[in-house]
């Protein structure tokens, strides 16, 4: 059903002051101002609908994945959209090793400055992500029923299986999701009904006074949480308090995760959780450089005898990083990023992966449309791959929502599944206007205040 | 001895049109052009000293790398050069914990962007060679002589220990240097008599014909050289046959290198090199993915029995990775490069790493002045450090030197030790105003060309 020639790609550098959020912290001006890199492609069909991507960024650095993303523009300029998603893994394949990126040059000289990692893996994901929501909009359903409806060999054909296929080659990918046709039926009505289980972040942020924290925690208990994750690793006295206060407010039952934002090396993460043990965390997550897959196997195997998984995920550039610590028995929760990997195509191999492992996929969401994004893998993921709920959720972070034309809907801690054709990921063009860097209304009026 | 304030940073676009090399290769249009993000600092001292750094890039996507240097700048700008080395550490940090990429936001919400990683990470290398370069002028020493010169402590005082301190701690790296003291002066005057043993890559390109491939190889044998490089990857039977001739041509004592650019699987990379063991190569260069550590370590297993090892290190983006190879036996040859990983800072940190385990560095060189940079470190590596030139070889490819004031030295196949004062990074502002993208008269008149 795709249709028509992508005439236009624009790329705007989008920024929310949220570093001045007013939650009182005395360390304010060190938060990050959350922003996206926003692509919008438009065709000539000629039916009025457009395609919107974003990769999630702090602030500082957006106008790099914005130049990036220029400097991939080629590759889907002038393209019919039909042959984008009908060799969808051989455009991934152009797109990550683009022109002076090149195979044949790759032969000559290795890129240095891509491919399939930092901020060209971000561009990437920002222009897929468009891509992917024009097509779901030409479809007219919500990304995540696009890819329920996709026939297995369809939904292969836009991964890329380079380097993973020592671990999945594509007959078991394809084995794995012939299995999950059955029963899917039942588990979409089940989500249409009851949504896919969240988890909030919201209570428990490391620059909160204790009583903001009770507070928060008060009012998510009331609005029915059972799962909460608080940020831990600065002082260990502190993450003692606070850990107490949330474990004591919530009672033994509820979940409770921990988040270490890869503040510890290896021998130090596992001596802190150790004493942070007696709070029955379900996880820690990031404990260290998200590269160190070695060190989070150290971790793992030194933790799990307490009772305490590791999770990482949302700083992992591609799915060869996965696939490492899937193997080397790394990670016992796995956290795709809809924005960090490229996009669909890639989070698709690693749900495969993931699978094939055993290990619960329970995806990193918040910053800019990150929960818009996510639902749509997650609710993929549970319907026609994962068949479980066993040991999943998905994050909820409440802010920036309100600058989404279709923003995500939570019903009793859960995710309801989006019912707008798309990605969600359309932005309300006020909110892009006014917040536009450095040229919206926002930061004019912030950076002339700045300047007095 | 360092002195003045930093009172300017430019960064220039600079690229040279190798894909117009005139190679006579049919597929020169999917050649690269080595390009370089090319930094200059300025001081206040009134010496006229100016420092120098570049990191290489491959033509497209070197105007991303600068627009991240220019994100970075304000680091610098400003600052004593003096308060810079005297807590190089902590600025290394700084850097390579951005502002709004900072710690205290991690703890929020991690890093999209970087940090130590792509573009950032690229940036960040420019930036501090520059800064090495400067100081090592103002010291009057060519760097790999600063270096040497340096108390062990101060040099560990430039190194950033995080996330490593579960292989190398800074005792373990005191040690080692304090070990590398004895018989130093000796090792000293020998690489002034005789230089650093190199390696050449300029024979056997992937896209050179069987009689180019023969010339270059009598011409290099002519020359005194007996290590060789050859690419291979792209076809078996096209490797097995080039591979025999150079085998031939050298003779059975030579060395020969293979290197295949991450184009393989594991299981492929394994199958493949079977059949050239017969070849007898040294090393197998980048066989996968730059991120699988876990594959090299596979890889290295099945082909050592083959008397074979495994040589990786170019496109690794941190100490981290190097780390995670050097745990995982997954190398058997390390390639430091002096223009991906955190400068002469990062690098410090790998060579001890590397020294720990008794793998010897064989450093990446080519590409627009990684030779005339990478020279210094590995000097430096064997009179301080490795102590040894047992299996150990730097690269050397012979082009793009006439651009840079301070050419490397080559004499009967050994980089000889540079004299001049500084890193050797700085190039002939002649060739940098020429080659300047896309303004420079030659990329005018070339675009020109184009567009006739």
């Amino acid at each position: 059903m795709a249709r028509g020639r992508i005439s236009r790609l624009s790329v705007r550098d989008v920024r929310f002051p949220t570093s001045l959020g007013g939650q009182g912290s005395d360390a304010m001006h060190t938060d990050p101002d959350y922003s996206a890199a926003y692509v919008v492609l438009e065709t000539d069909a000629g039916d009025g609908l457009k395609g919107y991507g974003i990769t999630f960024t702090l602030g500082k650095g957006t106008e790099v994945v914005v130049c990036a993303v220029n400097a991939l523009a080629h590759h889907v300029l002038h393209k019919d959209l039909k042959d984008i998603v009908s060799d969808f893994r051989g455009f991934y394949r152009q797109l990550t090793s683009d022109g002076q990126l090149r195979w044949e040059m790759l032969l000559c000289f290795p890129s240095q400055i891509g491919p399939e990692k930092g901020v060209v893996h971000l561009a990437t994901a920002a222009i897929l992500n468009a891509v992917w929501d024009l097509w779901a909009k030409q479809e007219g359903k919500p990304l995540w029923k696009l890819l329920v409806d996709m026939d297995p060999r369809a939904l292969l054909s836009c991964i890329d299986f380079r380097y993973i296929t020592d671990v999945l080659t594509e007959e078991d990918a394809y084995e794995i999701l012939k299995k999950g046709q059955i029963g899917k039926k039942e588990r979409e009505e089940q989500m249409l009904m009851h949504g896919y289980p969240a988890y909030t972040t919201s209570c428990a942020w490391l620059g909160y006074s204790d009583d903001t924290l009770k507070q928060l925690c008060a009012a998510a208990l009331k609005d029915g949480w059972t799962r909460f994750k608080v940020k831990v690793g600065a002082d260990l006295q502190d993450d003692m308090r606070r850990c107490r206060l949330i474990r004591d407010m919530i009672g033994p039952e509820k979940t409770l995760m921990m988040d270490a934002n890869q503040r510890w090396d290896v021998p130090e993460a596992v001596e802190w959780m150790s004493k942070l043990a007696e709070f029955k965390p379900l996880w820690i997550e990031e404990p260290t450089s998200p590269d160190d897959i070695l060190g989070h196997a150290a971790i793992s195997k030194a933790l799990i005898p307490l009772g305490i998984g590791v999770a990482t995920g949302e700083q992992c550039h591609n799915r060869v990083i996965f696939k490492q610590l899937l193997q080397a028995n790394a990670l016992q929760f796995l956290q795709i990023d809809s924005c960090r990997l490229g996009s669909v195509n890639e989070n698709l191999s690693v749900l495969l992966m993931a699978k094939k492992f055993g290990i619960p996929v329970c995806p990193h969401a918040g910053g800019v449309g990150l929960c818009e994004l996510v639902q749509h893998l997650i609710i993929f993921d549970y319907i026609s791959v994962s068949a479980s709920l066993k040991n999943r959720m998905c994050e909820y972070v409440d802010h920036l929502h309100e600058h989404f034309k279709y923003p995500v809907v939570i019903k009793q801690a859960s995710y309801m599944p989006p019912k707008d054709a798309g990605y969600s990921t359309e932005m309300k063009e006020d909110s892009v206007r006014k917040h536009q860097y450095p040229d919206g209304d926002v930061w004019k009026k912030l950076l002339a205040a700045q300047e007095n």
